[in-house]
């Protein structure tokens, strides 16, 4: 039995009690906001996590990161690298995006070592297997679909990103809109070959169902894919777009009636003008259900950049909304990230979360700047540097440039404003 | 005779022509800006910049970066090295902030191979003699500080930052309210410890008259200080930081109805839902002047990612009308910055500029992402990383992960959604 259908039946387990005493509120607010739809707290069935999370409506804003090889770029040493240091960092869920060698073994390494919430794409599997195979991704089976969504289930995957609300409906209202960019999700590209070519309505919408049998019977949450999020600003809040979206909101209402978690995946490219509208957007159609964001990205013109395009939008979404940010890497647009880049974009990806936090009110995110602030008035380094979201670049820069005054900074010398003031104070 | 009055007698320089055309609109709406006090163009009559430019209303958010010593760090070889890499870097204007070594001579030595305005904060260098001398801040002279501030005029300075609207009131506003930290701007302290010493109101307030005759002579443009800006998210938008404000906007207006350009300075750190409020209302305060902000930063909590948390406030401040925006790098409330850390702190400000350009609908900036878009949809990489705002990183990022299939990248190899997309649309 699921979580929602465990609390509607008043069984309140000790793991809502932990997360709720994590987020600060109360285990009556958790519970409700699990069986209304507005907070997920993604956990296979067969996992037991050391480091669980809630994902929604008044708690902290989440960090998701992705990692996993590409077939240019395949060691699965390097992605534990990624893994850890993704956690370190402070991310709440890893994905594993892979797409390159053999995708169950790298799986089955990664989910072992994984403490919190773990999210995979299982049509990519689908995909790849055919694609090695030289065979076309039309000729994959229904039944071989929803057979690799069994199998990610049964091996523990505590999340699965489907494209179900990609219709025929909205690859027509795409291809009448006109594109700059027609498609860069990779599920959504997938799904629409498959429709196609075969003629047919896509098999996650048309079997919605039976996804959430699956679903149900591990207690996996569904994350449903925006296939059709824009790759450029120029194309964001378009047609296609939003007619996905709607799509995904029906189908949100069926998975959730039924008792599966359900998140909305959200853009993308989506200029800084148009993402409050966004964030409303989304809550509006998906009964508040909660959302997962990639980015925004605000511009599309700083590949290099774009944890910090990112974090531009991201924060922006949190602020009004969204609750769950997937990070994005300076690698993006460029290349498959390294550890590095991993590292990069989490604590990007924490800073636009905390950002939109402050402002909507989360109150243990202003308490954490107000020992920061509080630190600088008293010019107290060892406490600044214990309150920063990143310690370790944070003393490194400090002891990098040693003042000879130490209770100031190389930045003013003895000049210090703080100090300026607090000893003209003090003098009184 | 300043470019104002020029401009009301009749005449327009070939500057003018020439920053209407840079900044695509014309003539006419570029003299009637500056006339009216919405658009700025700092340069000095005794300079001939190869590189101004116009900051204001309608026009392309601009990006400045502080570049100088401090006692602790006195290198001037390194100043010039951050001075060419912040304008190689896309800096619209440099400020030199200088608080160790000789002065007159760092300035004399910068300026002199600055082609974009050249800013710098005059009180310091008041400061400094006196500190040097170990004498008190408020044994300097009102001639003093008049003089200094001639003196810069006279060495080309291009803008001075002169903090004329914190006044006796403003900091008992200050010490009525109980800040968290109660000031950070150094001239801010530096004027208050003066006024409070001396039980004086504060000269350039008291003596704005001589100030805006000094500024006229070489038109020079006052950038009007924000000395009670906050220093913490918990002290933003407060009672000490609006009084000052309302001071600067009459400031500003008197300045202006004598033909001196001028440019109002922000905060600050200020959370994300109070950016919005805070540009409506330095415009409404004071007549639609240039707003100048540093950040904003919207969360105390990230020393070593100053860069970030600002690139988020400035994006939003600048989509709300902010004109220009004062970087703030890495190193912030940690040290003096490095080469380095002027180059990413420029890079991202100009990031935040663009995201606040593409909202605020400057036919530009969305030129710029179209041209990517469309690079991208082709999957033409020189195209892509010639429209980058930091092509040679984008480039090096490309080129450590090549790709076997070379219209690709290594992010998903042949799974490429907008090559898969491309096929199939060639397909039919």
């Amino acid at each position: 039995m699921s979580i929602i259908n465990e609390i509607k039946k008043g069984n309140i387990s000790s793991v809502i009690k932990s997360l709720a005493k994590a987020e600060n509120v109360s285990v009556e607010y958790m519970a409700a906001g699990i069986v209304d739809g507005t907070i997920v707290a993604p956990q296979n069935k067969i996992r037991n996590l050391t480091s669980p999370c809630a994902i929604g409506k008044g708690l902290k804003t989440k960090v998701n990161a992705n990692i996993g090889t590409s077939s240019d770029v395949v060691d699965v040493h390097v992605e534990i690298d990624k893994l850890f240091a993704a956690v370190e960092a402070g991310s709440d869920t890893i994905m594993d995006l892979s797409t390159g060698g053999n995708i169950d073994d790298v799986r089955r390494v990664l989910i072992a070592k994984c403490d919190v919430p773990f999210g995979t794409v299982p049509i990519y599997q689908a995909v790849i297997s055919h694609h090695c195979a030289k065979k076309p991704i039309a000729d994959i089976s229904v039944d071989e679909l929803f057979t690799i969504i069994e199998n990610h289930a049964k091996s523990g995957v505590d999340f699965v990103t489907v494209h179900a609300g990609l219709t025929r409906k909205s690859y027509d209202a795409l291809l009448q809109q006109g594109r700059v960019i027609d498609i860069v999700s990779r599920g959504g590209a997938f799904m629409t070959e498959w429709m196609v070519k075969n003629d047919k309505e896509n098999p996650f919408y048309t079997h919605f169902d039976r996804l959430c049998e699956i679903a149900l019977r591990y207690d996996m949450t569904l994350s449903l894919g925006d296939g059709m999020r824009p790759g450029s600003i120029l194309d964001a809040t378009d047609r296609a777009q939003i007619e996905e979206l709607i799509t995904l909101g029906e189908l949100a209402k069926r998975s959730h009636e039924v008792g599966v978690q359900t998140i909305i995946e959200g853009p993308g490219h989506v200029p800084l003008n148009q993402v409050v509208e966004n964030m409303k957007l989304q809550k509006l159609l998906c009964n508040g259900a909660p959302f997962y964001v990639l980015g925004p990205l605000v511009t599309d013109s700083a590949p290099g950049y774009d944890h910090i395009v990112s974090a531009i939008g991201g924060a922006l979404a949190a602020a009004n909304g969204a609750d769950y940010l997937c990070y994005v890497t300076p690698s993006e647009h460029l290349r498959l990230p390294d550890v590095n880049d991993v590292r990069e974009g989490v604590i990007a990806s924490r800073i636009a979360a905390h950002a939109g936090d402050i402002a909507k009110g989360i109150p243990s995110a202003i308490e954490r700047d107000k020992r920061m602030s509080r630190a600088r008035q008293k010019r107290d380094w060892k406490a600044q540097i214990e309150c920063a979201i990143d310690p370790v670049k944070a003393r490194a820069m400090r002891e990098s440039s040693v003042p000879e005054e130490e209770d100031v900074c190389t930045m003013c010398s003895g000049l210090c404003a703080v100090k300026i003031i607090d000893n003209l104070k003090n003098d009184k």
